[in-house]
């Protein structure tokens, strides 16, 4: 009997959206086989930024190691959860003890999490609009709705998030999370204001939500200001902390973490534990060693002045071509969103970009979560080589020319 | 204001049982750290046995690779998948393209991903029992609700089975699933006949099933039989093959893989992508250069020779202490089963066995479907060192003569 599929497809996540940027990056990986493409299509590091002749050598003690290739316990192996107590007392100004942590195969994982344990099907979720593509598309299909609040230079809008609150409740509709990358927001590069996170976690307080704090980018901040994160400033227990060490030892290692109130790490320890058994292990213990010999600040302090510098000149650029157009100035994190003229569609005009100019960009639409993102596109600078960034935004300037009236 | 938490778990995995197994194994972690522990608890590969730094030297490599540290697609490294394909019509006559491939964070990944797209709160799900423990639950996690079917020597009884299904069919249920690990099973063990695997996909193809086939312990096979997977003799389509290379290579490393057909690989490469963005990269990349230069083979031929002597040492030493008790014969695998006089209970002799005696042993009960299991016991044998064996199962008969009246 031919086997119809449709009937077994039919799991409690019915709704799967295919990513895509994936589909995106795709094209452009098969297309940057071809030399001569400038890529500001990523979302991560330059892999040269990163010691990887280092990795190797630690690795090699890695292996030495027999715990290597066996499990570790589903929230990690100990000394690295130790490690990671410490670091978010130095980095994050958070105390903890390791019964708060969680290793994570990255931040994915632990978004997938805890939306596996809180969010329930038809539940609005909050988010700032742009929002990053994947946790949206994730959270999707477990069922949330999600609602985009606007943004502007300071961070989401806090007082459109309290509206929004409070318009949905007097429809009986009750929100329970909010999903913030308060630091060098992907896609925006945006980083909320101090003043404005206050005032989030006072709306959390008032209206008893929880703040899922994506904190990917916490550790590129390329200005010399204090950005303190949401949960060190929470004094209720109202944020859940989703820590990455992606975005300055490598995406590829897949090593994040959750930091959680006692009482919700022993339920998310115990969900967890069957769905992975264990992050991979070989990645755990190279962390560990790189924490231990203090290499992530040295790591970490290279790939902030090797970013700064791509920013630059890719702001340089971008105010020296296309002045006129609307744009991001992060002090944070990868990104750089640029307004194309209104006339112009970011779909189109990535493909174009690609196909005929060499350019690999990436349409913001799918990150925003109502229409206004149509003519948005994104760019990135942490994995561009510096030499490429001027010829790469003259080429997308010629290409709006050419679009455009004249 | 106080947070109350239990609003917030309210998600759609409601149902979270923390894994018995897991403590039981923490436990032995925490004694171990005492000299003189025997164990047999492990579910896991002898450390020793698997060639570390051989792995160390490939890891240098590895991290040469720029894509060592940038994530790969969702489904894998491409030439993983490649290699992945080949290893599939080598080691289990089944043809296959990379479509077919998607790479997991070792099958536990693999198993969470199928129920996640496939089970609907509610929907029954076959298994063996007893069956493995993190899979159920896992799958009771999304809803399922499992009920096993007996096994003999022979594997799960199929004729049990397609009667169970006929009798759900008449109350009113439907099943579309059966999970089983027709080879070397775990707990047990237990190996289907050839006769049972033919039969379980007829029955499949009668009552339009689908086969969930877990091969772990397909590459742990100690006696000159051909075994063939399900997927092998799977002519319609109806077998979801969960590969792993962890009980050979590592269970640390987190590489398995779903052999899936194209159209529902399709929809589980979409749906896994937002939850991931990918397995770890360089333990990816590390399984690619022990396939690409043939060491799996080689690193296998060890493992059996030694696990089989393994086994020997055990079947030996119980057939001359324990010879009255009823124990699985394994001709694959890790794991034999032992029925305990019935008066005496699994779980309390697990705890004296490692007060008293010094060995770690894993009550089987929570591996049971049904109250069947209350005396047996599971015991390791890969991972125990070979002049522990005898001596751990006299301490275990020592036990077992205190508890029984005399």
């Amino acid at each position: 009997m031919k086997v119809d599929y449709t009937r077994f497809l039919s799991g409690r996540v019915s709704y799967i959206e295919p990513s895509p940027i994936r589909e995106m990056v795709s094209k452009i990986a098969r297309k940057s086989r071809e030399a001569g493409v400038i890529s500001f299509a990523a979302g991560e590091p330059d892999p040269d930024v990163i010691p990887r002749r280092v990795y190797g050598e630690l690795a090699r003690e890695v292996f030495e190691d027999k715990r290597s290739v066996n499990y570790s316990p589903t929230e990690g192996v100990l000394e690295l959860r130790e490690e990671i107590a410490a670091f978010m007392k130095k980095y994050e100004g958070v105390s903890s003890t390791v019964e708060n942590i969680i290793v994570t195969l990255g931040g994915s994982q632990a978004l997938d999490l805890a939306a596996r344990l809180m969010i329930n099907p038809g539940e609005v979720v909050l988010t700032e609009n742009p929002s990053y593509v994947n946790t949206v598309l994730d959270w999707k299909q477990w069922g949330a709705i999600v609602v985009g609040v606007k943004m502007d230079e300071n961070g989401v809008d806090t007082h459109e998030l309290e509206n929004t609150v409070k318009k949905l409740k007097r429809d009986g509709i009750v929100v329970k999370l909010v999903y913030t990358i308060p630091t060098g927001q992907n896609p925006s590069g945006i980083t909320m204001s101090t003043e404005r996170r206050k005032h989030l976690l006072e709306v959390a307080s008032e209206h008893d939500l929880l703040v899922v704090e994506d904190g990917a980018y916490n550790y590129l901040v390329y200005e010399p200001v204090e950005v303190r994160s949401l949960k060190s400033m929470d004094s209720e227990g109202r944020v859940i902390f989703v820590g990455s060490f992606s975005k300055v030892l490598g995406t590829g290692l897949r090593v994040g973490w959750l930091h959680l109130p006692e009482e919700l790490a022993e339920k998310f320890r115990a969900a967890k534990g069957p769905t992975d058994m264990c992050p991979p292990v070989p990645s755990q213990l190279l962390v560990l060693q790189v924490l231990r010999r203090g290499l992530f600040e040295e790591i970490r302090n290279r790939a902030v002045e090797a970013y700064r510098r791509k920013r630059d000149l890719m702001l340089r650029a971008i105010e020296e071509y296309m002045s006129r157009l609307k744009h991001t100035k992060p002090i944070a994190g990868m990104f750089i969103l640029l307004w194309l003229p209104s006339h112009i569609d970011g779909w189109k005009f990535s493909e174009e970009a690609l196909e005929k100019y060499s350019v690999a960009v990436i349409p913001a639409a799918p990150f925003f979560t109502d229409n206004s993102g149509k003519s948005v596109i994104r760019l990135n600078f942490s994995m561009v080589p510096e030499n490429d960034i001027e010829e790469g935004i003259k080429r997308l300037t010629q290409l709006i020319k050419e679009k455009s009236p004249s």
